[in-house]
């Protein structure tokens, strides 16, 4: 099997674990992964489907204006995002989801913009982390449907991120170098941000 | 495959998949799909029945007066409201839950009879939602066992609804013009109303 | 396939089902069906197994004094509340779980040794109640290792819960005429235990 | 079907079932069996590996100073914990998870560095426990990237722990004398934790 088939096949797969945990729901999320460089290409999940029911042939090919190269369906408007992170972060796999946690959390900020999680064993699954004793900034970005605003606004914080950034009242882009990296990542992130989440009901109880 | 045959298959997978999430304990639950406009036909699971186990040779056939018209086992009393949302809300396919979120916000509503919702991505999950800068009111209907008294009393309700209703105490109707529709307003309204009744936990504890 | 055969593959199906639920963790819960009422005879799961892994031939036919009369393997303890439900309640089918809710509330009753439930439609999911307008008492009977002793003080109360009991501590004890019953009893009863004990934590946050 | 062969089965299986539970996220977690006590040798899941694809023969060999005897793959750090728990508490399975609420509770320990848990019949699930009127403290041991001090500070708190250790902001250590005892401590333990989470957030609204 050559190397865009495997991707293809390791893509889906991801995508359906990803749907299972409930973190795309209704035709929310979307997935890419890096087919090349230069000239830059996402392999990614037309815009607009349950994303519990993409086939690994439906996955389709954009450039980096974000105009499908191969495949039918549509780019989400969010491919422009996945593109920044590629060429900003150096991302070679991004997953972007809207789980229960992360969109409250990308909400509920206290007007900080940003999520301090520091302790935690797990947070050693993030690349480059090798004790608990570490704390990352999760940031927070402004929504915009202006996607090109958005993005643009993250060029600077992509590159600092601990692998993850949150728009507010939006959701989490998780990333990493293949698709086997960002899968651990995000579920890294999800599982850093539920504690968090649980964490502050807990702490009114031990008070 | 004809369309009917299609509908039969693509229903009964709905179902299965919205059993599998808690949303119809029990025998709870309604979905149905019209068939025919005119005259009224729906296409719907029979009363009594545990919703992961109906197949679709099971779906019973139904006409504007509520009785069967095809097939075995008996139509539920909330065959009314399915019929009036179809007439006044123009909907297509009708999925009626009991989940866990949205019964308890319908019955702890603090004398608002309707949720308000904004500021979320997801939002735009639905039909005519364009961007995360809007804001949808959720009514709350009272529940009422006269059937008939509680579908007239939601008429006018239904026409102005963001593809969804909550009857008090009792669960969620959302609608869209075909069944994959309905499947998405139906995983957005479940997902906006965990994170309403979540966002109401969490408030209490970043004041 | 005769009515034994039946119920052996349909009370295999049902504590699987209840198994991923997260029901009967460890090697907790029983479930148990009457396949004869003079002489009392049990159908049930030997005790201590991984109730996720019982097959429909390993299930054990018990006597009224709680002896195993077919199959291999050892009857629970407990064997002794399904006896006392099966004379006292008439059931036909007892479904014991220790699910969270449940476990939770039955030890946290502030004396009250009973757990009040009102104005849920999905109440009508109980054998004899026809509207949401009602309210039932789910007992709590204080726990005792002498299961004599505990199936004894819960005589009086079987005969008049609403199919169903919580035991300290413990968890539910659920029934139903049949399996069918039973299982519908069930899911009713975990949902509306958590739907109460969710109003609790709501309760708080919108007074 | 040799020992070893059923060893390799069977410790996959409850990996995998473990791993559904979202116990072991990223390549969180890991799990082994003693193979023979002298010279000591563990059956154990690869480090870094995604928990829920670990097949039966990718499982590796390891001595007792924790180097990989047979099999491709490196060993966990966390082997020398598992080793100290085959020879301090004679454990034949032991299990290591990242549930939330083990995470979540072996850091908000209001300084007490242990959980008591009374009063629950499911501690019977525990070996040696046979009445619900009883209590078990569960150890939290301070977190450290040195494993062997870390596991050498747990030397004395494994010999007396109820089978189970917490370590701080990390996760669950739960063993047995065999894969079916570990798991079933693994799932007692879980619960325990899980209700004792939602007790305190409970406690709050009762008093």
């Amino acid at each position: 099997m050559c190397n865009l088939d495997q991707d293809r096949k390791l893509l889906t797969e991801t995508i359906q674990r990803l749907h299972q945990r409930g973190w795309c729901e209704g035709t929310g999320g979307n997935f890419s992964v890096v087919i090349s460089k230069s000239p830059l290409r996402l392999l990614m999940a037309p815009s607009g489907i349950d994303k519990g029911k993409v086939l690994a042939n439906e996955l389709i090919e954009v450039n980096e204006e974000g105009a499908v190269v191969q495949g039918g369906g549509q780019a989400s408007a969010e491919t422009m995002m996945h593109l920044m992170l590629a060429k900003q972060a150096n991302a070679g796999c991004i997953l972007h989801t809207h789980s229960l946690a992360g969109t409250l959390l990308s909400k509920h900020h206290n007007g900080e913009f940003s999520i301090r999680i520091e302790g935690w064993e797990m947070m050693k699954g993030l690349k480059g982390i090798d004790t608990h004793e570490s704390a990352i900034n999760m940031p927070i970005i402004k929504n915009n449907q202006n996607i090109h605003q958005l993005s643009n606004n993250a060029k600077q914080i992509a590159r600092e991120a601990p692998y993850g950034i949150l728009v507010e009242g939006h959701g989490l882009y998780s990333w990493g170098k293949d698709i086997t990296e960002a899968k651990r990542h995000v579920e890294i992130h999800e599982f850093l941000l539920e504690l968090t989440w649980h964490e502050r009901l807990l702490a009114k109880t031990i008070q």
